[in-house]
């Protein structure tokens, strides 16, 4: 998928939401038999009531491979639940040596249908371009997160005080360009959000920490949107856990709807 | 398993060294089918041959990936071929925010029993914590590793001409102890491996990078080693593909025979 091709479908849905599909068996609502066959039902039927709202699916490969070989597989039927023209990310933040990165992006986009992939820069550029070497895929670095931990390393500054995250945005922009390279910025924030835009002031970015986490949707507006936009904003439990009972596929849709409508302002401001 | 355990085994065997299971389908000898037989067959006659000479086995998750959810199932079906007292190393490079990586956790040390896993330090204290929280398991945290993108962020630098690599030793050391963290340290570079030394003279060290990559053994005992030996060094395609045609087990347990045999006089030197 290349960038045209989203920013099509978030005016066509007036929406620029990813729903996250971080489905845990232990969560899935009472009446659903807790096997294979309730967690399929939950992310197919959470899907189709989300997709009118939901731009972009993200499935975070921890949530299935912590059920082994058969999360896998079931990673790779939920892939099937979405929608054509829908950005499917898998939120893997793989990276590693050349030859093995090749390998993980084989996995995710030659033998499962993502579009595109979160990846760690920890290991420089040889671990990032075999995922680059894909046709119409997208890597989605990690710069700044919204995790307590970010401050660790991410906030690690040099002589001219530099932070690591802006040295990984400048370096990494240079090895792909805005069709094929997003990066993961902390919606928490704002201050943040102002600083990732100042050193990536086109492409897009991936934001999570909106809702559960207490970002809140305008000032990610605010302080991060370009002229094209330029984001995609994670929901994961805020959506697919907003009701617990037989309706809960209907709230999950309501809920994505809410966060839509919000959106939708938005979009009209930006792209016409 | 624990430090002990592992200085046990490396005594017992005369040897450190961990034999990398980077299988892959094209690279099978080419009597062997091309297929999860094939695969297996190969996997359960490499650890029969070298088994007698490593005290550790690591498998790198981008190889059964590329392979989809049946690679997941070859991965679990690999971990019950590994003798008992080896140090069984998930190299994953895995690292998310907290609950998440509780959750790579449960793939590798619970559904899976591996007895270790290399993380990314990227994301920082929340990211890691969580794998160390699981009694007799280790985590390996990448340090300093031996890709050439190793100079892209692991050598960015702060004011006091400390580079990242460094603080993430220091800082991360101080998450846990020498017997649930280790670190990747890459084999290729003497001077780094000093510098790796200098902020963690007691943690084990895993070390690729020996034999394909250039790396030389007595350089790094020479460098790295502590009283405990605090080593384990990784060969992969140098052992498992040492030979193609139907001899090929014999001579991938030759090919750890001769590395083990250089290895023994080292362990003599450090531990009685």
């Amino acid at each position: 998928m290349k960038k045209a091709d989203i920013i099509q479908e978030i005016k066509q849905k007036k929406s620029f939401l990813c729903t996250g599909l971080d489905t845990e068996m232990r969560k899935l609502p009472e009446h659903l038999p807790k096997n294979e066959s309730g967690f399929l039902q939950f992310n197919k039927e959470i899907v189709a009531a989300t997709a009118p709202h939901s731009v972009s699916y993200k499935i975070n490969t921890a949530f299935y491979e912590q059920y082994g070989a058969e999360g896998w597989q079931w990673m790779e039927e939920t892939l099937s639940y979405l929608p054509k023209n829908t950005f499917k990310i898998a939120d893997a933040k793989r990276g590693d040596i050349g030859n093995t990165s090749t390998m993980y992006a084989r996995a995710f986009f030659e033998r499962m249908s993502f579009d595109a992939i979160t990846v760690s820069p920890y290991m420089g550029e040889d671990s990032l371009r075999p995922f680059l070497e894909f046709e119409d895929k997208t890597i989605i670095c990690l710069a700044l997160t919204s995790n307590p931990g970010h401050k660790d390393f991410q906030l690690f500054s040099n002589s001219q005080e530099r932070h690591l995250y802006q040295n990984v945005l400048e370096t990494v922009s240079k090895w792909g360009n805005t069709d094929n390279l997003m990066f993961v910025a902390g919606g928490t924030h704002q201050d943040i959000l102002k600083k990732v835009r100042s050193v990536v002031p086109e492409h897009f970015l991936l934001v999570p920490g909106i809702g559960a986490q207490g970002g809140s949707l305008s000032d990610v507006v605010e302080y991060a949107a370009t002229p094209e936009l330029g984001l995609i904003i994670n929901s994961s439990r805020g959506i697919i856990y907003a009701g617990n009972d037989e309706q809960y596929a209907e709230k999950a849709g309501e809920a994505a709807s809410k966060l839509a409508s919000e959106m939708a302002g938005f979009v009209d401001q930006h792209l016409v």
